[in-house]
């Protein structure tokens, strides 16, 4: 696959594999240099919450169920744990994977102890994956809790991730969130464009943050402080739990065309619906974010029409 | 030996040991999918309770007991330490081995520290004294605290485990067990079923979990979420404290036939009887795990007839 | 480019990097011996506060405002993290750069816990960054907040840095502030003399170091004990924040002419400002620490004259 | 030298060291199987509280005391530290050696810290040390401190010690002592069986306890559930602080023939002697221990007859 | 240079630098094996409190006067920071040198937090400074505080110093004093009696402590226990902080004569006189140190005669 856009490669990207980098690049924002980023990282994170209950369609009881969306819905990139792309990978070796590096549970609450997610899987292990089996992983992600006591071994280890994981051509996100005791408003817009800042001083290609809020003023509209810190790093948000449909595509779109966010990370607003209508939300997703689309095309591309 | 039913590899497992691993798996699930565990890894978890004292049969006292019926009983795999597999193995070359990679005493109480239990032995050490040996040395296990303090090491020591355990052929058991300060009912089968979730985006071959327990539903049928959740990772449980032998195979039944269970792990309701009636139990049990048959046929085993 | 000044090798440089250690030595101190050091690697440390809000120009909410000082800007090296430098530096290929090998954010306050900044690059990987691409990598930076409960960590990774560093022949600066519970005074002179002679010790190229303050006596007259405590070492100061220009450069200047300092190391009071501003402001810094210049004609240039 | 008694070597010795496995064993057990063992470490554990003060002999106040008796006295491996073993070794060639790993000091107590002694000689500079001299060191030690907060690290470096020695045919003993917040009563004969247990499961060939303690039940009829719990693995035992001559061998008797021990650490009860009483304490207890001597042909060895 | 004195050389020296270790024994003992150590080391331990202030001759204010007193007085060892060593070798070529591998500074006191003072500089990076510039780089020193909470660390990257220094012919001082919360008095004899058996056991060739202290004995009597307890591992002492030059010079002559001490090791009491008075104190220091002088000779020394 040739670039469409022309691809700012970063100086640590080494000749040999630049074009590995452009063709993940062009692969994951299918040549636009925005991204429609499908999470499925949420059964360590979550663990079943997300997956099972009230509200949550049966289908997404089992894990097979990302693959199908990611397989038959239109997305960028499909980010999930190393263990689900090596047990379903073959089986849906079309889907563009980003393999998450690092994973906690929630069941320990910042109230108790400050968040600490170290990496449970190298960028090594990646390589050797994608390079063993041919699947396309294109990318790996790795989490950060700004303003945790313990952000100094996430700070290092994301820095050490994006540097590996340039050095073979892949891309990077990382999700970056402000907390812990010493975070009073994790959703200031002002800390979450030092957040994408941050992202920027540690390389990486995009960095996912929550949608800031502050009275009297859009999201869309303080997300700007944000994307302008992050300067050539690509800032992905997401609208956090499950809401109405049309609201959440309407916030999607002014993300994009307000706040200067270049694309999105969904997961539970697509995983906890039937698959047909997941399908669905993911085109209409991509609609947006890919395609420029307005938000009644959208609209009605999840409408199935 | 060759695979009776057709095995599901990970992608993680490389081409060159790929007759490894299915050679393993059909060893261990003796050609079926279907894994009866015998666990004998407790000397270090509950140093001697469970192996001498009142209603414990005096043949227990020794750890070579446990080796006698690995080799006399019909079971999948015995899991142990390693050490012990170094001084009995070559006695009993005929039983297929799973070694325990880490392991803790119970001294520590969850009031005073939440459980940590770092690796004690590396998968490279086994696969060593397995080339060095001959030895059927067919898998490794690992055990997580979910929601201890000290989650993240075990998770990305159980992470690594996994895949370096695939690229050598070996197959992997996941012990996961919710605990610490911050986990309020350890036996929640929602909580259990984010577990076996965990251990699927691990990566790994089989999960071992407590039955779970909710007022007013049977656990075989609480046990539904997680068999669901691990999708294709295969969940063992186990009865726990030593229980009405009667009793124990019909909840075995029920977790297979009703829960979706792949299997268990038995350790105490086996080695705490004489040779003889331990090795009935492996028998009986096997029968329902391995054959499918039924429980009036297994507690038929049981009594020796 | 030849040094102009003989330039004094520390014996851990080995003899085959000798002509790199003294071409960066020269490429950054303008062959004159002294640091105009412009600092742009807040971004971790402040977050976004030093880039945007009240009395920040709008072009310094973007990380490029950075290089096109740095580049248009008459400085002697420009200091940022590597991820910067990796996105942004084959556009600015002029610039000298001095990559920073720790960050730490400033979210959490000393009061929760004594501060804390381990390594997130390291130098191997600023090696393989400059030979890989040829930008004009001339140093790394590294901070220590001594006093802290954390100072033996820090201690030994800027021992270890400083030592791989000139094996590769490049320069080092150390920024060195007292901090922590057991710091009553992080601005007592004795204090700072004992910091500039930790990095004499750690045998570091140049040490940045907050100005002194004691009631009665001007700071750039206790400067002196620090300046004579870092014998070859050579000491760079900075006004901190952001104060009115003329005054700033008076300050320098003192520290310079009084002080014994060899050069200043600026950030907020350069990149907050306008590109052309900023330029002056360089400019105006440079002639001070570089060409020995009186503080009128510093303050003409000041002016754009 | 061959040996006597048939040497089970344990799994983990490749062929290529068995024979050395095979020599060490019959060296330090005398072609017997049980082992004498002259404990001279504490001088690290016990600060100079063995070795200087009241009751104690002159001769014990210089280390060389202890090397003395080794050569002089029969013992079967005289366990020291690596680094008085280089200082005094080539002096005293003729004595087998057992190199302790780890050691602390006394001075931080249980009620101030959980105890916790990490390794400081490796396995590898033991072999090197053992390789460079051809002195006669046949053994590795390491202590654990079963139930601390800190039992995690111990029981992995014990594993990895114990795996990596029998990679070079070195044999090993591991000290088990059930110490810390948690532990009650550190002489539970239940937890020491414990203790005996979890070193068969490390595969040790040696572990040293202390002897169990419970009203109404002499020491040695308690011992046999530790020695039944150890497996293939031999338990030494030790009578403690030192006591009447006759009433410890009388002891060490018991010990052996009816708790089935295989032999006996002392170190005080013969160190703090004078050099020739030391020598004739050691030929008592090794004629009990390693020539199943009575206790009377031990105490007239004892008087020099 | 060939030994004067005949030089015991532990198993742990390889014969291929054999004569490289005992040609650093004859140096900085003068082929007395006696040691007159001068200790530089105090600008990281004490910050600039030792060499800055009322009674400090103006000299002391830059690190060059130590070297100056290196070079012009007569010692046996100069001990300081690589940092310096790298900084000033070249121009003192004749001095041989000890790096101190760790320190730490005093600001965080023993009330707040027990002392910690891991590895700053490695033995690796020692040596290939050594063989990399030809400086007499003869030796190595590391601090441990005894009986500290993190005593454990200290121990074991001491005994791992003390083995790789002497694989390459390096001497090894090793500075121990109890400190900590656990420690009530630092002077006890018997504990420092306990520290020089430690030293032993570590296998040092020098160890330093302060001089004990207990009421009704003199000081010198008092470290006979500690001379014995160290065996053949030397012990050098100090007066600690600056006194009478004629008192110090008794005490030092005492220590010897009757304490049984192989030399000292004297910092403050040397560099904060001016240039000449330091080589003078230097040279009667070594009078009494290495040639055996009486006291009046040394004192005649002192002032010049």
């Amino acid at each position: 696959m040739s670039a469409n856009v022309s691809v700012s490669v970063p100086a640590d990207v080494p000749d040999e594999v630049r074009e590995t980098y452009i063709d993940n690049f062009s692969t994951i924002t299918k040549g636009t240099g925005r991204l429609m980023l499908f999470a499925g990282d949420q059964k360590i994170e979550h663990l079943n919450d997300d997956f099972y209950g009230d509200g949550i369609h049966q289908d997404d009881a089992e894990p097979e169920h990302l693959f199908r969306i990611a397989s038959q819905g239109r997305i960028g990139v499909f980010a999930t744990q190393i263990g689900l792309v090596a047990r379903y990978g073959r089986d849906y070796p079309e889907v563009p994977y980003l393999v998450k590096l690092n994973s906690k549970t929630h069941l320990v609450k910042t109230a108790q102890k400050d968040p600490a997610s170290p990496m449970i899987t190298t960028v090594a292990q990646v390589v050797a994956l994608r390079n063993q089996t041919g699947l396309k992983i294109a990318a790996v992600g790795y989490t950060i809790y700004l303003g945790s006591e313990f952000e100094a071994q996430m700070l290092a280890e994301a820095a050490q991730a994006v540097l590996e994981a340039h050095q073979h051509g892949l891309l990077t996100v990382l999700w970056i969130y402000p907390r812990g005791a010493a975070v009073k408003d994790e959703k200031d817009p002002h800390l979450i464009a030092g957040a994408t800042g941050v992202a920027a001083c540690l390389g990486s290609d995009f960095v996912k943050v929550n949608a800031p809020k502050k009275e009297g003023t859009a999201s869309a509209v303080l997300l700007k402080e944000a994307t302008l810190a992050a300067g050539r790093t690509k800032v992905v948000c997401a609208g956090g739990s499950s809401v109405d449909e049309a609201k959440f595509l309407k916030e999607l779109y002014e993300q994009i065309h307000t706040g200067g966010c270049s694309g999105n990370a969904t997961g539970r607003n697509i995983h906890q619906k039937s698959l047909e209508e997941a399908v669905r939300m993911c085109n209409a997703i991509s609609a947006i974010t890919i395609d420029g689309a307005s938000l009644e095309d959208a609209l009605a591309l999840l409408k199935g029409n």
